[in-house]
């Protein structure tokens, strides 16, 4: 009987945020997840359960009959876990999830080992469309990759391969795009709310911000008093930093980089 | 006969993306636009046909008839025009649409006046749901204020008041949550495209960091390195900009407050 690619019986190491979300994702499409590991029982057997998995929380016990291993731990936690979740297990193939560590981690460890790289930002809490999340792989050897793209078919559309030195640039990126924005969401709430005025008004104006960038490059879809170069406003909302130094070096910086980008058109 | 609110005739002074856009939303909900003012021929022309209005390019021209004109003009080029806009029509109610524009820049000109300033980035190009969009208004007298009220509920569900100090700080607000982050999308895409990489990849975790904050205070919504101080991406990432002085000084910057914020935790 030819095997189908769901065949693939996968092991989960880590029951955190991304790890939740591509256990459901695979379990959804049928995939057999045999073991759920964490140091947490509580996360272990949490996440376990939803996928009708075994819960493991000492890396000793995981099976050794798994197809597919994937690594979804912090980048600090993984490195160091690595040959005592190898032992034993080192001819099945070994993935990691993280954007800054390398392919070669695993190199002397497993013979067969790649990098599953889903690019979004997870909660637990708040359910994800996995089918349009971007899945960047990268395999030890050709075949890895093959398969690998293969299984991250099964639950994206959109399946790329990267380099590590690549994947480090995505994370850098996703830092720009997703932590950083995040972060100016902070500052604009923070300035608001200490001025009487409710966040909530911001909310069409970030959501007009991202779905702009469908239709125009970010470059084309800039707007404001920088990229008009309107000194006057600018001025008067560095006044109103005044007692913000923080907020007023953000400021500065952030228009003089939108500034300097117009001004090379 | 009672009048309703939408027998307030309307002139629309500018013909730029917030011109077009209230203009279009007016029309749509059945004012009566009499002209559309813009110095450029072919601008007052395109809308004032869009909204059946005669177009102007004079200020002498403007009609005496309207009830309420509404000035969505540069902020530098509305205190100028103020006095040629206003002659021998003072006794009209007008609006300026600028953050950063206090309301007393009508005082003595008009002797009703107000701001109707609509919290929105606007592209000619793509329709908005204007029905969405917060718009904050600020009136001479109580009744101005009651009156803008009443016409913004026309075409917004979110009406809000703001006072001139506090729209200050809603424009400054806007230019963090849009314009800054925008910069962010600029930033990430030209490093991404750099190296091979597509800016489309970055897509869904940019409209996933704008959903999150519908739900979570952006504050709770903080994920990355920067927030679980985790110093060796950091230290990566910025070994990766050394060459961008740029780029590194705004990580330090930003990652420097995500941490320091959530060190008051």
């Amino acid at each position: 009987m030819k095997r189908s690619i769901e065949d693939t019986s996968i092991v989960m190491v880590g029951a955190g945020n991304l790890a939740t979300h591509l256990a459901r994702a695979f379990y959804k499409k049928g995939f057999r997840i045999l073991q759920v590991y964490s140091r947490t029982p509580e996360s272990a057997a949490r996440l376990a359960q939803e996928v009708e998995a075994d819960p493991v929380t000492d890396p000793a016990a995981l099976t050794t009959w798994g197809r597919l291993y994937i690594a979804a731990l912090t980048d600090e936690a993984l490195p160091g876990l690595i040959p005592a979740l190898t032992s034993g297990r080192n001819r099945a193939l070994w993935v990691h999830t993280a954007g800054s560590l390398p392919l070669d981690l695993w190199a002397g460890h497993a013979e067969r080992y790649g990098v599953f790289y889903p690019l979004q930002t997870f909660s637990r809490q708040h359910e994800v469309d996995f089918g349009r999340i971007p899945v960047f792989v990268e395999g030890s050897d050709p075949d890895t990759t093959a398969l690998l793209r293969a299984v991250a078919a099964t639950v994206s559309t959109k399946v790329y391969e990267a380099t590590s030195a690549q994947r480090r640039y995505l994370h850098l990126g996703a830092v720009l795009a997703c932590n950083f924005t995040n972060h100016l969401y902070t500052l604009a709430s923070d300035l608001l709310v200490r001025h009487g005025l409710p966040f909530d008004a911001l909310q069409p104006l970030i959501d007009e911000t991202a779905r702009k960038v469908h239709e125009l490059s970010p470059h084309q879809a800039q707007t404001g008093p920088a990229a008009r170069g309107d000194r006057h406003v600018m001025d008067e909302h560095l006044r109103l930093l005044e007692e913000d130094p923080y907020l007023a070096q953000v400021y500065r910086l952030l228009s003089q980089g939108i500034e300097e980008r117009k001004n090379k058109d």
